[in-house]
Parts: structure tokens; sequence; C-alpha cells
């Protein structure tokens, strides 16, 4: 029988895209959608792609309610802004409910450094301390298990599935060293929301490409240092330096690491990438001599990765191509509840991208 | 039981899309994927979206050849280019399947007109003449019901789709006058083919937009004329100028028409759409006062269509979006094979757009 | 002797480009860069692109007084808001400047006209009405001679550019009827201005084109009809359909329009283009065969038309493609400067586009 | 008196810059066109962005002879193949005329060096070795002086610009260590000329992005090499990383670096920067906490750097955005026989960019 499902947050990219997959996912229906400024407008006049599609055509947006949201639905994804995130998220955990959620409220486990991060002055301290430790990183790749059983799955940032899923399996083997990483990643646009600033006109954006929060400003910083440091067993340290390039949708994360022993060739890195994902739904390991492109990655949950060592720099780059709002983000999400069910783990999720 | 289909023309760009959408079909399975440059090949090396993708990953490109595609497979979807195109169609209907032709060679009705198109000097005339009263235009919103005892599917040019959805039943209600239309058509790169050539470079597109082959030089004239001129019973003439877009996928079509009678408002057009198309799963006539985008319906088989009569200047304006690779070409071609196999209209095709 | 020039409205992309073009005007400097709410700010925080360029990299941004103003300059561009820009300018004309205005406050001959399309509760009327006739419209190609002696420049709209340009020859030569012409114009988003709003959000635009302000709903539509109906000697009637691409610059616009003798030939046509503009800087009559696009001239000052009889439709198609903020607006404020103090015509101006 | 210049190799993207370039050029006039397959077409049938630009617009393009080149002109700038420009170089420079080479040929002072990158079974070695030690590698930045007096200029890779501007003043000031480095850069499509692949097909390149000839495999490696090896008095290592963007022009280059002494703030390098860029007329030391995009710089000969130290990792990170058809290459040719020529240096060029 179909388990009904909510939305909240549903005025944003992350939602747009969770509904877009949960409305072909054939184990559940969506029941609600939830939003603060669009409340009482039709989906379909927010997000006109919807207009006509079925269980999604007809929705009205409803304002946030937990005590509605968990009496009409079993499952919740929630993309609200970081802070109002972890709130909802605890109202409708307590009320029994899966909860999914999009935002970074749980992905960081020390509340400190949660604070230090995304503390504001009005919201100093993370708002649900104690529900960290309930949540599990939605990252299939490195948490299926937990994931299985898991009531609260915190969905991994964009930036960080793209570093990750490459270099994880190299400091797990010892491979490469954990400190002096560059994390060099461009994304599309999509990635700033939907939310207006000159930052995303699109007059300021195309023919052009930046960098931004250089230097450690970015806040998936920390997301990165948390997964890299549990996957070496040792405390790592990272430059993040994110681009901003003109295209809607993406991300390409290239890791720079030094190798543990200098003797290795690109096979070895090459096998340890393989033997991590050759059972991954999700995760393809290129050929030899194939770099992986955003474009084939497109509207699927599907990750590229490579890799090549250097000998001439000692460098080793590993790289990662994925939608950022698919397996970086509600796509992901739609994989964690699956697993959580216990859901064939590929349902709801296009396994190759749209292309060209 | 799933039903085993083939792709004749697998390295272009509609038979990738015929592929995709087949592999996530619930009825059938891609046996075969057939092209004559890229035969022996990897599919995932010609088109990397594929690599790791259920049923489609480790296929492998053949050469053609109408006798093991009879043996491997039911159905079979031609894209190949125009003359090529006919002559598979004829070997595969002649073994017994159902043949869905993407290109044009069976499109238009006469066959004089068809050599005046797209004959050359090696082959003057239609190579398989006596196979054109088979065939049954692929456009489901105005032949479902031939479509559903079809052994052989004319899938309609990109560019008539998206100019006969929005005007045809405001000809069928003799609404407008039929002669002096004018289509300008607005489409993304794509449409063009996986070709290279300077038309298609990058460098020369992006920023730029530019009418090509105008004043009635190009060979989707035709068939708007017969569809139209079918709709309104009546003698259809127009005017056709299509523009190439620094974008991907997607076509917009304003089609201007006088109106039969100047009194009518807005409203009376309006009507007519929403009544040809209210039950149909793929075509959303717009609210009043929004205007359909190509970006709504990317990835997806859906129409947007919209109407506005302008009394000062005497002129109805009916424009329609789509995406020119999926309702303009290969998911309109799943949507008919899925009338003449009897299956659910919608399986294996998106409904809503992949936005943003 | 050098002249000084200020830009009032800095902050915009069109004062940017004004700023662009006088820095590199052999005849003229800049002395004042003026807005309202970036006043204060280094002229090169708001346009990085100015930062170490000669004559603009030290500027700060003032706020705008007509006595400072005119006591620092000559010649005044005027790149404001609607109203703002009718009593800006008049301040300046009166204190005896040569007032080059880009808005459309003057662009109307009829006042009511004006106050129909632009009055708000707030302003209802023309602030400045009595300064109407002492405009000139800021066409050189139309108004040469008038602009020569010129004290109040009324620079025209960029669609009214593209739309007179290719047409205004034909019905002044009484080639083609001026009612029921058809302008389908497309444009790039840096024709919405630096304002931020949904509309212009990168991702929102990016792989979409889209038609707004259909059925004669555009506030450039007057301003056609009373340069075509000029051209004519008879009143004309349009429908006016601009479109949004996925650029940043260029608008292509197709003008539709019958014979007003179906006899003639496409030659016939392009030897009225040709003959008006021969002589002319700044419009290139493009070879047989060519289409105009806008990538051809992005950065520069040049229009590209070209037209075609269709005999079957009986339409003849007159095409042209500008940079809507050089031959569109700031490029051709700055020619409109060069007559009116004598100056070489092209000086300062970019005679060919940055291609690719 | 207006000195005659002739452009080699005139059918392609950098040809056609240097013509736009040298066509506003107040010391030199174009007298020729030279290009194999397109002679005897008129240029602007070639580049429509000519048509009508004085200078250009009647020219026609001729074969290439070295005689009637040197007859007709003094200076010519040769943008051929590499291998076929080294000997049009040889040719021009036997002949007394002033050579400005677009090609990598005599960028490398080892022709050993040069026959590994880039020799063919054809042609294994350097054409004229003995032409190398007369080259001045055209970077006015670093070797001002001895272009002054140059007959022969080597102009610099896009890529190679573009890495060792922000770079090497830090090497030259032993900042940062010569080992180790990263080269992170990010291109636009022109960058690959203008010839038709599948790799600049639009449809290819469009919302994707991707790395390339990853893992030293770039040509332009080892002409960095050479460079920072020469700025650090030490031998250098990195690692290069190209990556292709969906837009036209630009370079952004990101260069990672260990620096000698880790106790340096940003500030130490900044100020590195800024004392090497001071009086460089096309070099802006952004202001701290500002990053370089290529959007502020299309269309003209600046380059944006800026430097930031990130303590955590360890790294120093050093940035620049430049056209690649400008400064990367056609705009820096023409400073470099601005330099040649004692010309002032900025002549015929932009100083800021053409943005939006």
């Amino acid at each position: 029988m179909s388990v009904p499902v909510a939305v909240v947050g549903a005025s944003g990219y992350t939602g747009a895209e969770a509904l877009r997959l949960l409305a072909q996912h054939p184990e559940v229906h969506v029941v609600g959608a939830y939003a603060r400024r669009a409340a009482g407008m039709r989906l379909a006049e927010v997000f006109p792609q919807f207009a006509g599609v079925p269980g999604l055509g007809e929705l009205d947006i409803e304002a946030f309610d937990p005590d509605q949201v968990a009496e009409a639905a079993d499952i919740a994804f929630v993309a609200l802004p970081h802070g109002d995130s972890a709130r909802a998220v605890a109202a409708l955990y307590e009320r029994g409910m899966l909860a999914i959620d999009l935002s970074a409220d749980f992905r960081l486990r020390d509340p400190a450094i949660y604070a230090r991060w995304y503390g504001s002055e009005q919201q100093p301290e993370h708002p649900e301390p104690g529900l960290i430790p309930k949540a599990v990183y939605g990252l299939p790749e490195r948490y299926r298990e937990r994931l299985r059983s898991a009531r609260l799955v915190a969905c991994p940032g964009c930036y960080p599935t793209s570093a990750i899923l490459p270099i994880a399996p190299l400091l797990d083997a010892r491979l490469v060293e954990p400190t002096g990483l560059i994390v060099d990643a461009k994304t599309g646009v999509s990635g700033a929301g939907r939310g207006v600033s000159a930052a995303v006109h699109f007059s300021e954006i195309g023919e052009g490409v930046r960098a931004y929060k250089i230097a450690g400003r970015h806040r998936h910083t920390p997301e990165m240092v948390q997964e890299l440091t549990l996957a070496a067993g040792a405390t790592a340290s990272l430059l993040f330096t994110p681009h901003l390039l003109p295209m809607t949708r993406g991300i390409l994360a290239c890791v720079y690491a030094r190798p543990t022993d200098p003797s290795r060739t690109t096979d070895d890195y090459r096998r340890a990438l393989v033997s991590a994902y050759d059972d991954e739904p999700f995760v393809s390991v290129l050929p030899s001599g194939r770099t992986p492109d955003t474009a084939h990655v497109r509207g699927s949950n599907r990750a590229h990765v490579a890799v090549e060592f250097e000998p001439e720099s000692g460098y080793v780059l590993a790289m990662c191509a994925i939608d950022n709002l698919v397996k970086g983000s509600s796509g992901q999400a739609v994989q964690c509840m699956n697993l959580a069910r216990g859901w064939p783990e590929t349902d709801g999720l296009e396994p190759g991208g749209l292309f060209p």
C-alpha cells in the first residue's frame, strides 16, 4: 500500500526536486506540500513544471503545522533553512515520523562546531542538540547499514557528497595523507537556492566563473573535515575552494591529495575506488582515461568518479561529478528513504543522466 | 512479460533519448542498440550518461542487420537519416515488427512532396512509397485511435509537433484562417543532432540568436502544411521561421493567425484549447496570463500551450513549449508505442519537467 | 580640449555601458558618476570591470545634485528610472547642459500616451511635458539632421531600435502595409536591468525561452507605433511579442509585414534597405542568404539587417540584430552625442562585434 | 604615419581577435589577412562581425606568401598551427619584419622539450631551432625591457599567462615553494579554437563541466614549468588540471602553493602582488575579499589577480582571471607590438571588460 509522504519547504529548489522524485516513486504518494510565504498558492503556480502532473498538479501549498503533517503522512522531507529545519524535524520526529532533513542541521556531530559555523545572534546554539545522536548521515555509500534503521536522516551537503565520494575510499585504505587536502569544486547556480540576489542574476553569472567563500569560509568545510577524519582515522585538514559556473545544475569536485607511498600508481588508487563502488547502484568509476562531466549525470542520482596519480608533482587527483539537486540533495534523500523503509534502493530514481 | 525492444540509430541524440526512456519503461527491455559507425563500441563509451545504468551500461553497439533485430526484438525504434530510415523500417515491418520511425520518411502522405523536399541525386524518389499508406502520423492528440492499431508509426518532426498542438484545435473549430499563418519558432541546439559542424560549435552559438532556413526553406514546412490543412479542411499556407538559441533542449513555437471572426475574445480561443486538451495526459493549457517556457518541460513529454487574441493588430497568438527530444521526438515515440501496444499511455514517461 | 561628461544613474547596466564607452572616447572625459543607493561607493566596487581602468577606476559614486553636475560637466547621460529621469533631465537642461536621456521619458511625443503607459498613482502625468517638444528622438538613421542641433536627446528603447531599423525603410517606400505588423523579438537578460528578481535568476532562465508581456502589454509598443506611423505616413498597428532568452546581451527582431504589391521580390525589399543604409556607419545590410546573429554585434554599435519575401504565405520578413546595451542604448546615445557636438559620428564606438 | 600590419592565420579565433584589435589601433592599419583554406573568401564572410567595419569589411583573405606579406607590411601576427607557424615566422623574420607569433613554437627555450611535447612523426624536431634564441617571451609584466628591442615575440599560452601572473611574484620573492604547485584552471570553449569536433559541440558542452588532459598531459605544462622555474631560481614542479566550462571566453586559474614560511599572512602575499603590479597598465590586484571573475575582464586586456593564505590547510591560493583571446593571446600580442615599436603600451586595447 502506498505510503503518504509530505514535503516541508516546498517552495525552494530542493523541495521541488523532492516532489518531482516522490511523485514518480512506486511506493509513496505526496499528500502535502508546505511552505511559509507560498502558503495558499497552487504548487503549479510556484513551480509551473508541475502543471498537469498527476499527484502534484492539483496540490495546494499549506502553512506548516506538525500535527497536520503527522496526521497526513508517515514520512517527511524537510527542506527549510537551518535552524528552522531542526525545530520542524524535532516536531515531526517526536510525532513518530521518519524525518529526512535536507538542511545542515544534523550533519555535524559536534554541537560546538555547529554553533561556530551556523550560530546566529538570535540562535547562537543548536536548537535541538538532543536529537543529534539520533541522526544518521545520509550518505548510503558510507552509512548504509545505519540508514536501514534510521528515523532521522541528515542528508549531506552537495559539496561534501561530491568531495567524500572520490577521496574517502583512498583515506579508508590509507593510500593518501589526511592533511593538506585541496577540494577545488565547481558548481551550478541552483546550489544557491531560489532566493533572488545579485549573486544569482543571470547577467552577472553568464559567461563568467569565479571562486567564492574561499580560504575556509564555506560552511561545508567542517562537514568534509568531519567525514574525512572519520574515514582516515586521523584528523583531516583541507582547503576548500568553491566556484560558481554559468550552468544551473551540477558539481564537479577535484580533490588533490598526497600519497602515503609515492611508489604507487594510478592503478592502485583506481582499484581502491572500484573495490569500494563495484556494487554501488549509483556510483560509477569511469574507465581509465575518462573524466567525469556534470552533463552526464544531470537529473540522475548517479556519481561519476575517477582518479589519477601524477608522479612529477606528487599529487593524487580524485574527481567526482554529481547533480547537486539529486545525488547532492533530494535524490540522495530518496535513496536514504528507500533504505530506511526497506524498499529497493533505486526506487523512484533515474539511473542515468538526461544528456544532452 | 517484458517485451524486447531495439533501437536502430543508437549513436545520435534521438536514439539515445529513446534508450533512456525505454530503459525505465515498465513493459519493455532493451535488447539491442544499432549504429553504423559506432558499431563495436560499448554504448556507455558513446554516451557516458549510460555508464552503470541497468540494461544499458553493458550494452554493445552492433551493426544493423534486420534479421538479427527481428529475431531479438518485437519493437524497433528507428532513428536513422531519412532514406536510410525508410529502408530499415521496411525491412523490419516486413518481418512483423512494430516499427516506430523517428525520421521524416513516413510523415508526408504525398510521395511527390517527399521527393521535392527530401529527394537527392542518388535517391530522387521515396525509397518505400508502398509503405506510406500503412504509416500512422504519431501525434497521439490527433491520431490516437489510429495509433492503437498501428504497425508503422511516423513520428512527427519536433517543430511540427510544437506548431500543430497550439493551433490545430483553433483550425478544427474554424476560429482562425488557415492561410497566412506565421510560425516563429525557437529551438535549442540538440535539434540539429550530434553531428559536428560550425553551426553547432559552442563558441559560435553562445550568447547569440539567429534565424536560419527562413522563408520556407526548412523541411518541416510541408509537414506543418499537411497537418494544418487536414485540421482546417482547407489548404493552409504558412511562413515558418526557425531560430537557433543558446540552449540545448526545447522548442518554443509562436503561431500567429487571423481570426475568422474578429469579435471573439481570448477566452473563446482558450476554451477551444481547453476543450481539446482537457483529458490529454501530456498537454497542459496554462492558466490565463502565463506563457509557456521550455525550461518547465525539459526532459518530460509534456507540452505547455497558451493563446491570446490582441484586437489592435487583429492577431491570435498561440504558443507551445516542448522538449524537442522528448515530446518533439523520442518521448512521443514511446507514447505512440504505448498506444500501439495497449499499455497505459504514460508508461515510461516523466510527467513534468526537470526544473531548474 | 577634452569635454567633461557626467553619467547620472551609474549603478545600472546602461549607465555602466555609457561609462565604458565614454572612457575610451577621444573627445570627452568622465568627471562624475551619480547614483542614489550606491552613492559613497567606489565605482569599481559596484562594477569590478572598471578596476584599474584609467578615468574610471578611481571614481567615486556621488549622490545626484544638478548644480554640482552642471558645474562639473557639459554633457550628461541620464539613465534613471522613468519619471525620475524626466526631472533630472529638466534640471540639467535648464542649467544649459546637453542632456542625453536613456529612459523612456521623452520618447513619446504625446503626453497622453505617455500617461497611459507610464503613469502611476503617485505620478499620473508626465512630470515635464513642456520639455517634450525640445527632445529629439535619438535614432541617427532617421533623425540625423535634427540631432545635430539637439540639446535634449531621447534615446530610443532597445526593442524599438531593433524593430524600426529593418522595417521603416520599407514603410518609407510604401512597400509594405503599415497595419497588421508583427514584431517577434528575442532579447538577452541584460535588457531587464541590474535589479534582482525571480525573472532574472540564472537558474530560472538557463536552458529556457519564454515570451512575456505579450499581446500589446509591453511599454515599447506605443513607441514603435509612433515611429512606424511617421514612417508610413499612416497609422501603423502591430503585435509585439518580446521573448527572454538564456543569453546576456543582444536583441534579434523579426518583423513580419504584408506587401502593398505582392508581385515584388526579395530583391526589391533588399534594395530599399541598401539604399537607406548604404552610407550609414553602423548599419550593415547582410549579403543575400545571410541572417543576422546577435553574437556578431555584441559590444558594438552595429546593426545587422536583412529581408526576405516569401510568396506562398505572402509575408515580408525583415530582421535586425543589435546589442541591446550598445546600439539599443548607450552606444546609440554616444552616437547622438557625437552628432550633437559635431564630432565624427563613430568616435568612441567599436565598429564590429566581439566574436566569439 | 600609420604602419602596415598583416595577420597570417586569419580564419581562426586568435587571428580574428588580432584583426579586431589592430583595426582600432591608432598606429597601424591592416593590409592583409592570410589563411589557407579560406583564401579567396571575403573576410566578412568568414567572420560576419567584420561586415561594414572600416579597414576589415572589404578585406579579402589571401593565400600566404612571405614575399607578398613582407612587401605589404612591416609587422606580422602569425596565428598558424604549431610547426607551420615556425616556418612562416622564420620566412617573415628573414625578410626583416617584426614577427609576433601566437603559436607555441617559440615559447619553449629548450628544443628538446619542444620536440617531446610538440614533435610529430612528420616533424619530430623543432623546424627552426636557430631562431629560438631570438624570440622574446611575450609577457610584458616579466620581459618588458627585452620586448622593447624584440623582433620575434613568442606570445605565451593562455593558461600559462593566467598561471604565471598570480604566482610568479610570490616565487620571485621566495614566499612559496616552487615544487608541488597545483594549477587548477577553468576555461571557456573558445580556447579550443574554431575547428569543429564533438568536444566543442554546444549540446555536449552546455550545462556541463569537465577536466581534460589531466595529470600532466596538457602541452601548456612545460611552458609553466619553464617560466616558474625562472621565477623561483629553482626547478618548479606542478600539477596542471585544465577544465572546460560552458562559456565562450575567459580563464580563471587557481594556483595552490605551500609557503616557505608558514607564519606569514595573507597581507604578506598580497603586498608582493601589489608591489609587482602597482605600475602595470593591465594587471589589477583586487581589494581584499574580492575574487577574480572572468566576466569582468571579457574583451579586455586586463588580468584580475588576488591571493589568500589559509593557515589550517597550509596553502596559499593565488588566482587570476583573463580573457583567453585577449590577455591570453591577441591582446597581449598587441601589447608586445606596442612595446617593440615604442608606442604607448595601452594603444588599441580596451582597458576594462565588457560587462555584463
